[in-house]
């Protein structure tokens, strides 16, 4: 039996690489099954049996328990590290921006930068694009003015929930964000990267 | 100095009326301010210095912390009981559902009712309510398949994944989801209000 995390997941996809960038912080092995989501890897009866709501990333224990959801396996990987937070309101100040970055951030600047390099911005979806730059900037927003008084998103702190606001901001531009309005944001991008064990998205190995 | 926790929401919130359950549950004493979202209380100087995303509901704390996000206030609420999962992979089996709830539930059945029940469903979103309604049948049936062969919807013990979910299922109908084929959702629903605890949402208070 294989003794380490399996996960299935799409380079592409920031939500997969923010499990790669926690497992590089926190040292963590494991083994790799890279599926591709373009063209439907994630609606497979066997993929669909591991998560009935057919999304990528999933990890595998060794015993074979499944777990779905990029965020839930960010809490399973950091759980009793410093990375969720030190205590009672810290950890939950954690989930707030996981959950923000979840419902305020990720349908808007990851949906954008999907439709725009993986779907290469079809005439029918310019008024989709459209409509989430609102929201999308909003979200920019928020983190700028979080991140113009602390140098991290939740508690001054880094965790978790830098990981996973980390993932899709970093690549806002693909989606045709412009981050110059945003300083803080990219001096906490610059501050993430220049972690030691920081490591970047593969999703470059891919054509646009 | 209040030595009690203070809500700030809105009853006709599915979001706020999780904290109302999660308090009955976990017997928690708690003051509640009433903000009314359709006349903008959640966008006025005051609140978004609580909140910079301008939503309801937050919470604050005696020494006048502040912490938004519903599900980041349940897990603080529930903090140490049996309701956050009883081990690792069990915690973080309640945030997998408590994620989906807000990213692939929430956003098509809260906002139809939304749409219907409090903007009267106008014309110009009637569109937009068509193209929730996959989404939101898409969510329902992995909540069906889950609650097929399990009582509750995380490691099959009532957990506050299952607080996140009921707000808004228990009024799906409002928003126009049909939860006749449906029979396992509606089994929970009931076994849900059994509980000892239950309090049942407020929001008929107010005019549809």
């Amino acid at each position: 039996m294989n003794s380490k995390l399996t996960f299935y997941g799409d380079s592409i996809s920031g939500n997969c690489y923010k499990l790669q960038l926690a497992c590089a912080e926190l040292a963590i092995d494991y083994d790799w099954n890279e599926l591709d989501i373009l063209t439907g890897a994630a609606r497979t009866d066997e993929f669909l049996k591991m998560n009935p709501n057919g999304k990528v990333p999933i990890m595998v224990l060794p015993d074979g328990r499944c777990l779905p959801e990029s965020n839930a396996i960010l809490c399973y990987l950091a759980d009793g590290s410093s990375l969720c937070g030190a205590d009672r309101f810290a950890s939950a100040s954690v989930l707030q921006w996981m959950f923000f970055e979840q419902y305020s951030h990720e349908p808007y600047i990851a949906t954008s930068r999907f439709i725009v390099k993986y779907l290469g911005s079809p005439p029918n979806r310019q008024a989709d694009l459209e409509a989430k730059k609102p929201g999308g900037y909003k979200a920019l927003g928020v983190m700028e003015q979080q991140l113009t008084k602390n140098d991290f998103i939740a508690n001054n702190a880094f965790s978790i929930a830098d990981i996973a606001l980390y993932a899709y901001t970093h690549v806002a531009h693909e989606g045709g964000f412009d981050l110059a309005d945003y300083p803080a944001v990219r001096a906490w991008l610059a501050r993430i990267e220049a972690r030691p064990r920081y490591v970047p998205m593969r999703a470059a190995a891919k054509p646009a």
